[in-house]
């Protein structure tokens, strides 16, 4: 029996905040220092690890830890959510990401079908045409062959698909299966679609327009936009168009589209990358067995997250730690630092999974609560970022907990050796300096040369970012926020406070405003 | 005579603390709204406006506000700055940033000559190559004119100049003066430079090496990495690169290169966009006439910022009112939303000019300081950031103080008209509601849909993103910065904070590590 209770009524939530806090600077030094990377360290799936030696905890903090897990049955309600429990309560919707990579739980049988069945039918339809596509059965109007794919689409539509692009874009070049090159429109900005649509040749692209409802307004202004283009090139824009919507959008049966993959209300925005939502794009850009992959990665992540051991199941454990540091130390940003190029757009997805799942103040059943929720997320690749912002992470008057990702190989295999090592042993070199600056410090007389050290952080570490790696450290994050969401008893799969902004903005193009909102209308001319 | 005091002995600051605070649910309302933003407007260069009536203030506060700046003696430290005080007191240099762009005070003559002399003899040298460039007199080897520049450079070599480049790439495009494609190779990741070598044509490309010591490691080893890529091309690669460094850096009179700009120690690497580390790749990729206009909008926001009374200073009203919030209110965040998507990088690159002037935690002195310092900076373009962390910043548990940037008009002139307005009018429409939405929100009886509204957000408006109007904008955030910095009593232009990093990758790299230093090592194959 499931019982949602808010965080601060949790007996060993109380526990935690009298628990005694660890010294960084104490713990991390030494062999005992030593001691902690090689023990504070969680297998992932893809053979990837997560070590949080340099995360603010100890077994005192962490025996506590698997006490809140336990008490909040985070591991239950995760089993609920996969089986088909109503997760989702605001929305009244069940939460069936999961469903699109694997099956992990019971079948669930909603909308007079099995769900799974549906996911996998429609990765099959997508499939089926990228191989049409790759090739050459489906061409454009001069039977030539389409070379680019552009994605229109905005938040979980654009976000996600995008950074998983950036992601593989590369070793899809290096492993001759970069089918053809994405592109993506996702701003309301005029200069969004027209600069997109300066730098391809309209006759060979195929545009994937992906709106859950069909209403989106920004998306279907950029359809408009680029229909207007395709039209002005002399070419008829239902030849290359697909869609990417529900079953039930005004999009489904048009025949303003080659063809429609859908998707359903029980896959939010931000958690679609694995659905048709990232399966259409990534699977003409790279091949189908390539998305394949990456949703194998991302399934055995999930697995890995079902287990009820905290210490063996690093997304729980990334949630718990990241509660700890948010709700009893106080800490109200994350960063996310990859030190891989090729992840420079994954920490603004993740920006929108965490702070729009959880970035709420209310608790599943509506009423306010009297602790703080989602953590503020922001990040740039590393090294890039020691060159930027680090030096208030070292030395500002904030403490911003960290989270690291690394790759022991590059994607592209191609190197140089400066100063006796390769550009990739320095770019890790950087990464392990980083954690170990940032939890000890350095003592120095010269208070401008001085480290307090005591800045938490945490590294993914795996072998090279390929889409099986890709999958699991996504589903590593969304199943971390989804454990923080049921920590602090919040819904994690609706998104309220998007709400008023759109009505305001209806209001202001209808000239429907007085007060400030009239004046600020005249301000931009509108 | 000026003095440099902590900020919390600042009489007018102690004062601030106990004036009544603002409401902006409250003063937003009604009529007293529409008041508010027709009187909290100022001026800015190149016909933009700060718009502050959604800013936490009233005429108490900013009274109380005009104070510390008249006892913090803002404007009369700029005047020190720019006439040639050593500002920077901890690596005892000259802060002459503002000297690349006009002449604000007196001569200021240092390492044997006039520093504005030296500054615009060295644009001077760039504009003469970069022509040549463009009308074809220096060519590849091949007699060929080079179509594509590439910028090597990391942290301030590459952010700003980015930023900027992307922000006016459109524009460049329809007025016809986009003279070279630019692409950016910064981080040590050996998949960056493969990454964007694999996207050019290196026969047809020029390098613009960027290292103000000559000595930075990333950029001498993403150097090689493109002389390899040059010479496996059966290239000379003395012949395609150029150099940006300063004068006595080992790259200064090296004959590996076609020709070397210059800057000095007087230009931090953030605030070095307008020196020639943005003047060679920009004025290449543009045509130095363009980048005159750049610096000409910058010129006239510092005249701006010289403005004594600080409500006709709008660079010192948005730094004031942040240290309002950050010191008085608490707020640890500040997020940059330009409502144009050609602006996509230039919140990273604030990221880098605010987090690491301002990170601080010790006085110009080195003394330790008991307030707290700069802020979190983060932001993506609007719509995009509607669509994925407002959800947060509208009914999250922190309240982040948000600066918006938009304009009349788009840059390429293209639109669409759906359901009656254009797209510039719906972007348009959507930061005017957002702005509004965050100050006032709404009332609900169910508490998922109700917003708190207290929100604070000031918007730079302007009619068009241009050379000058993107000079204007960076100068009006490098001088909130500065003057910030002088209100803390920090020094803004050194950054001890990146020290140890370096230090600690060095000893990795030597395998001279014990401890957490040396398993951390092993763990990323090192």
């Amino acid at each position: 029996m499931i019982s949602w209770n808010n965080l601060d009524t949790v007996a060993s939530f109380q526990e935690l905040e009298k628990v005694a806090k660890v010294s960084l600077v104490e713990v991390m030094a030494g062999e005992n220092g030593a001691d902690r990377v090689r023990k504070y360290s969680a297998p992932m799936a893809e053979g990837m690890v997560f070590n949080y030696a340099s995360r603010p905890v100890d077994d005192a903090v962490l025996a506590t830890l698997a006490k809140v897990a336990e008490e909040t049955q985070l591991t239950e309600k995760f089993e609920a959510l996969y089986n088909g429990e109503m997760i989702n309560t605001g929305e009244k919707r069940l939460v069936l990401h999961h469903m699109c990579r694997g099956q992990l739980g019971e079948a669930v049988v909603a909308d007079g079908g099995d769900k799974r069945e549906f996911y996998t039918g429609e990765q099959k339809k997508i499939e089926a045409f990228a191989n049409k596509v790759h090739n050459g059965e489906i061409t454009n109007a001069a039977g030539e062959k389409f070379t680019t794919v552009v994605q229109i689409g905005i938040g979980g539509s654009d976000l996600g698909p995008r950074a998983i692009y950036l992601a593989l874009e590369n070793w899809a070049k290096v492993n001759n299966t970069l089918k053809m090159e994405a592109k993506f429109i996702s701003n309301v900005d005029p200069d969004d679609a027209a600069g997109v649509l300066a730098t391809i040749d309209v006759a060979h692209s195929l545009f994937v327009l992906v709106s859950k409802s069909g209403t989106t307004l920004e998306t279907l202004t950029n359809e408009s936009f680029v229909k207007d283009a395709l039209k002005n090139a002399g070419l008829d824009p239902a030849k290359h168009m697909v869609a990417v919507t529900s079953e039930t959008s005004p999009l489904a049966k048009s025949a303003d589209y080659l063809d429609a993959f859908f998707m359903d209300d029980y896959i939010g925005g931000r958690f679609s990358s694995s659905s048709a939502v990232g399966g259409a794009v990534l699977s003409l850009a790279f091949g189908p067995e390539v998305f394949a992959q990456f949703l194998e990665g991302a399934a055995a992540a999930d697995k890995t997250a079902t287990n009820k051991d905290l210490l063996a199941n690093p997304a729980m454990l990334d949630a718990l730690i990241g509660v700890y540091e948010r709700n009893v130390l106080g800490y109200e940003n994350t960063a996310v630092l990859p030190y891989s190029q090729a992840l420079s757009r994954f920490p603004a997805h993740l920006q929108q999974l965490d702070m729009e799942s959880n970035g709420k103040s209310v608790n599943r059943f509506g009423d306010p609560i009297d602790y703080v929720t989602g953590p503020i997320i922001f990040g740039e690749p590393g090294t890039n970022g020691q060159h930027s912002f680090y030096q208030l992470l070292h030395q500002g008057t904030t403490i911003v907990p960290l989270q690291f990702v690394g790759f022991r190989n590059s994607q592209m295999g191609q190197d140089v050796i400066i100063e006796g090592s390769t550009s990739q042993q320095k770019l890790n070199a950087n990464v392990v300096a980083q954690i170990v600056a940032f939890a000890c410090g350095k003592d120095d007389d010269d208070r401008n040369k001085y480290f307090a050290g005591e800045r938490p952080s945490s590294i993914i570490v795996g072998d090279q970012l390929n889409p099986r790696t890709m999958g699991a450290l996504l589903a590593h994050f969304e199943n971390k926020v989804m454990f923080q969401g049921f920590a602090w008893n919040v819904n994690s799969f609706d998104q309220e406070g998007v709400q008023l902004g759109k009505v305001l903005a209806k209001k202001v193009l209808a000239h429907d405003t007085d007060g400030a909102l009239k004046v600020y209308s005249e301000l931009l001319n509108i």
